[in-house]
């Protein structure tokens, strides 16, 4: 096989997370839960001799794809169509090298395993500092739980048995490289705090109220995300932050009542799929 | 919430598999690998006073099912439609009990999480003697690989990444209960061998051979079903026989190249999901 290939990837915005590092990037990661999209990133890899990669018809760099093809040994111009902005917490660069190793395993006949390619781009977030939970989250959709950190042979999952309409507005972007690199001690607090109570009740309303809180105890709620999250709790709905982004999301019609114009899409019930 | 809930759980061929005792429900099971399938049953249930089950409109008792109620403390009517025959190898027994659990969570409220709900659904159908392994496969969807026994807190799972129209014929039902409370030692002797094949190298076409060699090492395929599969390797296509059941699945247009009049579906790239 030596034909194009294209995978379609979920986005995902996390509600809350722990940081565990590791020297081994298959095992290091984190713990939280969040939401898989509809709206998402479509990947296509396509044989080539030299290697080129196309976000929305601009060239462009991306560290972990450019891992994942090293991991691959492949050569191949990677073309991505986002819904979603990146760098503004839906993992998009987690969807982009989850993508590219779906695609490029089926273009390239490489007959890797699902789990092998997971823990690829796993690795790559990791080893880029570009996200440590995204794309374990992708590969399954849903509204994933992650109880343990890692790539697949090392993690544990679990989910939420649940589907919502979300509703999103974003208002710029955060360097998860910035904050990671900083310290992470408040996050990992209230990153476990949220964790066990989701894990207790493992229900949307639960894992909205834990992001909420969470935001606020690690300090990473912006003003302008602290705003829209309080306009939709006093309308009546439910929102936190995309962790890392300053992004708003909202479960149903939050946002909209709330007198936003939001983008709109649903959890997105399987994982990353070629097409 | 005391609403109706339905749930939608693909259907599972099983190409191959190994037979995994234990007195623990949670850890029996199956090693394994199988097909998960767009053709499934939708389930809703409804919270009342006195239980009742109907599949397709007659009255019916599922034995896992009555044992997901009983776990979840749950008085419901279950009314689940099927597109697939019960007793054929399409999982149907599990996804009835996978279904049940999902939905009557929902309708309940019963604040349970997916891996609780999937753990509850293998239990009833090992304990029922019905099923080993399809509940944890209709649970994660696509082509799932499964590496070791168990519900999720247990066993270890991948996939083939990749997807495929899927035809099948059925001519008639086999006891699973009976072939499974058999001597297994050939059935695990060829399941073994057929799961190092597909680990090696996991891909469509070696996960179809190696189930066509399961099935005659396993001494599992009768006469109409290997003519059949005779048929399809004659007409250039690949096929074998859905474990366990008297039902012929082939990949692509095999079936029909070969003169078969089949049911047409594809691989689910979901698991099960409430609607």
């Amino acid at each position: 096989m030596s034909d194009e290939a294209t995978a379609f990837v979920p986005g995902h915005v996390t509600g809350f997370f722990t940081v565990s590092e590791d020297d081994d990037p298959t095992k290091a990661g984190s713990q939280g839960a969040g939401l898989a999209l509809t709206d998402g990133v479509e990947v296509t890899v396509r044989p080539a001799d030299e290697r080129e990669m196309y976000l929305d018809g601009a060239s462009i760099d991306v560290e972990p794809v450019e891992r994942v093809l090293d991991a691959l040994d492949a050569d191949a111009v990677v073309t991505a169509e986002s819904e979603l902005p990146l760098g503004s917490g839906f993992g998009v660069s987690g969807a982009l090298s989850l993508g590219t190793a779906l695609a490029a395993n089926r273009a390239l006949g490489l007959a890797l395993s699902e789990n092998e390619l997971v823990t690829i781009a796993h690795g790559a977030e990791v080893q880029s500092g570009t996200g440590l939970g995204d794309v374990v989250a992708q590969a399954r959709g849903g509204v994933p739980i992650r109880l343990e950190p890692g790539g697949p042979q090392h993690n544990l999952l679990d989910a939420v048995p649940a589907r919502a309409r979300v509703e999103y507005v974003t208002f710029g972007e955060l360097d998860t490289e910035a904050v990671l690199g900083g310290e992470t001690d408040p996050i990992d607090e209230a990153g476990e705090r949220a964790l066990s109570r989701v894990v207790r009740e493992p229900t949307l309303s639960s894992f909205i109220f834990a992001s909420r809180r969470f935001a606020r105890e690690a300090e990473l709620l912006s003003e302008r995300v602290g705003e829209a999250i309080q306009d939709v709790s006093e309308a009546g709905g439910q929102a936190s932050m995309a962790m890392l982004g300053e992004t708003v999301f909202a479960l149903g019609t939050g946002l909209t009542d709330a007198g936003y114009d939001p983008e709109v899409c649903a959890t997105h019930p399987a994982g990353a799929m070629l097409r």
